[in-house]
């Protein structure tokens, strides 16, 4: 493999974790590892409970071919708690999953802290094919079936999510609550989306760090890479001129005798590394981990760079390296490089990303990185050596737009928040600037992937909370419209 | 079989002609025999030339099994007599076909009369299933094939004409040229809700007779045939009461010995009558045809009336029915009963009725038909019985909505007409008052079903002229307002 060949499965691996080290596609989940702890972490203040359900979900929508009348079980879960009730119409808060298991405790920070807000009913609902919500049991088995994993994806995913809110609001009564929709990351393009196609379903949606723009041409193939070499770049020149720097050395090391040996010890792997690209696909990895979420209190990205600007004089170049980079490592007797672990997100997202999810990353002239294309050819190659089809990569924009997204949806469409912190690489595939007045744009420049649906924390900075309180204003402003609309409609019906 | 399961026969067969005498289902299409004459009459004065071409079609949009990847021919026409080109960005008039095949001449009088007017490029589209548009070459094997016919169905058909347009677009470079989308009928449907689905890709629909709000439990169930009803006796109480009093006596003439043969002979059909139930569905289909298309000049309402009042004096009632229905009869030797008429849109229908257009009809008290509910559990038996698999009766309001239109499409969704003329007993399943200055009704006293689309005739009343400009006036405000907001962004883009 030559070093371009290695930066493509660089870029690659930073967003997914596949089985084939041979194929690694870009994900946009909430990245494993210490810095995932951060936006996990449960509600610091956990107030009512949660009941765990189970919906007889349809296989497949599209479709009335006796195999599609398959149904499997979709997990979700309830939390009245606080909701008013169906008397009142109070609102209903939807969570949509993304590519992770929902669960043992499903509850988001951003759900439980504003619920008591809205007198509202908080559901969260389990993707298909992910945690339990799987046709065949587990998501290997349902991979390794090339007909039940063609079912795995968004507009299936939405439309169970249709499905089965209808379902509620019927079973509730609750026909006239405002559904609102939730979502972060592929999750918040699912909110997105969602709201444009089941406008009848979801009154408004929440999309956190959703980059719906991050397809076909729309949004230039750099923009990922070079935004996680700013944030490096604003916090430590000179850390970014080590890291730039780097990828010269580990080749060079890495080409005398014993030199992957050598680098093996020096980044303490726990398996001794094969080539090179393996330890810079890891690095690689970890750098942009740290930016997209580089948040409070503890900035990964001033950590990393921290470590490299701050190493003991006469330390050299990959000596840096590795004291920043394993300040946010939590391995602990040993390195475990990233593209070693499997688990069922990341096979998951490989199908998604090799069917219909093709985000078009490359390392342009501007970053830390070395300069590399996006090859789509490769990308489809790679995916069909994976799975044996290829990826339709122009679907998301035909099933559901972004080019010209101002002129289209300017007067068409309303109610939905697209938030972002400008720290988040992935915030520039996403919508910064307002459409209309109610398809607005939530954007920090301090915040990263996901911030602000996360739980409140006693430092949270100042403009953390003006975010989230503003996200609240929008959303009661949107039902306090519902309201008067639905008075005003039926008080003309009856 | 009893009267009243007859009558529930009665109301499927006005709208679809299926292979099974004991599942028919309804249908919205445009009707066969005399009276559809006048709706698919060629433009009287054609201009331009228009060719035909095949698209490489995708088999199963939501789906990446290996089968999905399998591709049809669907089959599309374009006339580009008066497009003013990409260069100005002239827009895109597209027909989207419905139940019925395109061709050999698929034009539209209102695309074609109207095209000059926008210097609009037209496009018409074949449905899938329908015509050369067939995976299997025709339809009947493809409703034989469990697998194949499962991908038959309208998000499929939508999603064909996004994947289609796309590709037009950019071959032709027409990247910001606006494409209205006009159908009619079930056509009309598919254009109010491809406008809701791809507002990236449509930037306005014309839905002429189009009735979206004909499911579930939005209409009531007896709408439809109230209206046939209100209409027969607008024209005249006496002809009115003389249907509402035929089926009794065709009953009690069925029943006597010979009564039969007598019936058979009486209304001169093309083989004898098995039962009272075969003629009254025939009379029934026959009244709701001419309600649907009680059009200018010949107004067929009248024609039947005209036939039982002005029968000799002395003439018994069937007598008086048969002179009546039989002035819109086209048979020439003998009445070949509609149910003995099977052809390709009778038999795609019946898939698509027996999958999700489930259109509930019934006969309320205020009809001249006999009363008869609508049966759920009797229709979704039918589909088993005739498919092995049943429909998904709440799946279009779950997929498209329709509930609560205004409440939920004011604030969201621009750029729809729904047009309708009263004397269609479809219109009241159709949206009859403007949701927004934008999504817009254009309502007819006296028009019919689908007359706006139709060609102009010389003698067309002033109402409809003037419902045509409306259209075209509506229409050209959306595309100056596309063009403003087009220069707006790109002058703040570029």
């Amino acid at each position: 493999m030559n070093f371009k060949q290695a930066v493509f499965l660089v870029i690659a691996i930073s967003y997914c974790f596949s089985a084939s080290h041979e194929h690694r596609t870009p994900r946009l989940s909430l990245l494993r590892g210490g810095l995932r702890k951060r936006f996990i972490n449960k509600p610091t203040t956990i107030s009512g409970s949660f009941t765990e359900y189970f919906y007889d979900q349809t296989l497949d929508h599209f479709n009335y071919n006796p195999q599609s009348y398959t149904t499997f079980k979709q997990k979700y879960f309830m939390d009245f708690t606080h909701w008013d009730g169906p008397q009142t119409n109070a609102p209903i808060f939807a969570f949509l999953g993304a590519e992770a298991a929902l669960g043992p405790d499903p509850r988001i920070g951003f759900m439980t802290e504003k619920a008591p807000l809205f007198g509202a009913l908080q559901v969260y609902i389990e993707h298909r094919y992910y945690g339990e919500s799987n046709p065949l049991g587990s998501i290997k088995k349902s991979l390794e079936n090339t007909t039940i994993r063609g079912y795995f994806n968004s507009a299936q995913a939405l439309a169970d999510y249709a499905e089965l809110l209808v379902y509620l609001k019927n079973n509730l009564s609750a026909h006239n609550s405002p559904i609102i929709v939730v979502g972060a990351s592929y999750g918040g393009e699912l909110a997105a989306w969602f709201r444009l196609k089941y406008p009848h379903i979801a009154y408004g949606a929440l999309a956190s760090s959703a980059p719906i723009l991050y397809f076909d041409d729309i949004t230039p193939q750099d923009a990922y890479y070079s935004t996680v070499s700013k944030d490096f770049r604003d916090v430590s020149e000179s850390c970014y001129k080590m890291i730039q720097n780097s990828w010269s050395e580990i080749d060079k090391i890495a080409s005398e005798p014993h030199g992957l040996a050598l680098l093996s010890n020096k980044f303490n792997t726990c398996r001794q590394l094969k080539d090179s690209d393996e330890l810079k696909d890891d690095l690689s990895y970890w750098y942009a981990a740290a930016a997209q979420y580089d948040a409070p209190p503890t900035y990964p990205v001033s950590q990393v760079c921290g470590g490299i600007d701050g190493a003991p004089n006469g330390t050299d170049i990959l000596g840096r390296i590795f004291i920043g980079i394993s300040a946010i490592w939590e391995d602990k007797k040993c390195h475990n490089l990233i593209q070693d672990t499997v688990d069922e997100t990341s096979q998951g997202w490989h199908w998604q990303s090799c069917s219909e999810i093709v985000i078009p990353f490359a390392y342009g002239d501007n970053t830390m990185f070395p300069q590399s294309n996006f090859s789509l050819s490769d990308y489809l190659e790679n995916c069909r050596h994976s799975f044996g089809v290829e990826p339709r990569p122009h679907w998301i924009t035909t099933y559901y737009g972004g080019q010209e997204i101002k002129l289209v949806l300017e007067k068409f469409a309303s109610n939905i928040i697209f938030s972002n912190g400008l720290r988040d690489p992935y915030s520039r595939g996403g919508v910064l600037q307002n459409i209309s007045h109610s398809l607005v744009a939530v954007v920090t420049a301090d915040g990263s992937h996901c911030l602000d649906i996360v739980s409140t924390r006693p430092d949270d900075p100042e403009w953390l909370l003006n975010q989230r309180k503003t996200v609240v204003r929008i959303i009661k402003g949107w039902i306090n419209e519902y309201y008067a609309t639905l008075n005003a409609t039926h008080k003309v019906t009856l």
